[in-house]
């Protein structure tokens, strides 16, 4: 990881984030949090994120880019038009869920903040079991968008991907060890009461706690 | 310029970027145009580009994106609290017309719209007068963007510049060949009824015209 010190975290409230913006803390890393609703389902994940940095004192902002769905077509992530796919991300199936060009976009929100703060970097929970499905999920996209990052100002910002080696076991994991309320974080694409325990979101969830054996604290509607 | 059939083009109605339009048009491309709004105080430029992509029946997409500005700190085009400046752009001052990220962030939403409409490319206005203060405007941002957009759908997306070797008394001669309707076209930063003909962009626009002997159809204030 680059020498930097002030990081903005963009943050959805989920388990993987919610478990960097702990360990980035834990790092001893100031750190503001930065979530995006654009449409999502899930819209729940954003209340999640905003009490969770509420109980850390980190100031978070929850921008409202609603006005790009239009341009989003039909996925089922940002459209009520396309129902949520259940099962596994192997299934074809499963590329309703693809947001276009969304990583670009919440990057560039986030590289913005970090501008005007005069912060060092930001970062973002990537991991090693992103799926073959979202191609802004490649390595080569993410070293573009840090280029880009390092000159779109003349301080130099950079883009973090500190669990880019872990898998989402892994992650649950250090999470458990930095004692990260799982309970108050949001995974489920659905956004009911509770997480769905179908879609392919709450599939990866359930298994990466039984990974490692970790509990697991969340109510899934369907156990 | 790579091998592109449609394209969406990063439109603001000022008179580099209509320019460009005519040009893709007589070029043969399939065009769509994507405006932005965000907080500028010249937003009546994005009435002139709604009108003048009404003339032409292109296609055309404003984006309401003032759910940033809060994010981007005190520069004089989104903030009230902060004068424009006026004169040229080598003065210390112009500094406050830089909007952090501005060009990632726009090229962002273009992006995204031309993964859903699966179009080739985008392209914007850039120039070779493109100014020393604007860090986003500097041809190694635009090449690592470039790269990023052919790697964030499976489906590569081109960033286009076709002016960035003309200046903008060139663009100013390649639109009076074109038959563009400068007096349509908005410019200027103080957003007032006519262009004030004094502030930095004002400057630029009158010595384009003036370079190459173009009759200028604009109403300045100080006229």
């Amino acid at each position: 990881m680059p020498s930097v010190d002030k990081i903005v975290v963009v943050y959805s409230g989920g388990m993987d984030s919610t478990t960097l913006l702990y360990h980035l803390i834990d790092a001893g890393h100031p750190v503001k949090a930065i979530s995006i609703h654009y449409g999502q389902r899930h819209a729940c994940e954003l209340e999640a994120a905003a009490a969770i940095c509420q109980t850390l004192d980190v100031e978070h902002r929850s921008v409202d880019l609603t006005a790009i769905v239009p341009l989003l077509g039909n996925n089922s992530l940002s459209s009520r038009k396309t129902a949520v796919p259940e099962g596994h991300y192997q299934e074809e199936s499963m590329k309703l869920t693809v947001v276009p060009n969304r990583n670009m976009l919440f990057l560039s929100v986030a590289i913005a903040w970090a501008v005007s703060l005069r912060y060092d970097a930001i970062a973002y929970g990537a991991h090693s079991g992103d799926h073959a499905i979202y191609p802004d999920c490649r390595p080569e996209f993410a070293e573009a968008m840090d280029r880009a990052a390092q000159l779109c100002d003349w301080r130099s910002i950079r883009l973090l991907r500190p669990f880019v080696h872990l898998d989402k076991g892994d992650i649950a994991q250090r999470g458990a060890e930095l004692g990260v309320p799982f309970e108050q974080t949001w995974t489920c694409y659905q956004g009911g009461p509770v997480h769905c325990g179908r879609c392919g979101a709450c599939c990866e969830r359930i298994e990466a706690f039984a990974q490692h054996g970790i509990a697991d604290p969340t109510q899934y509607a369907s156990s």
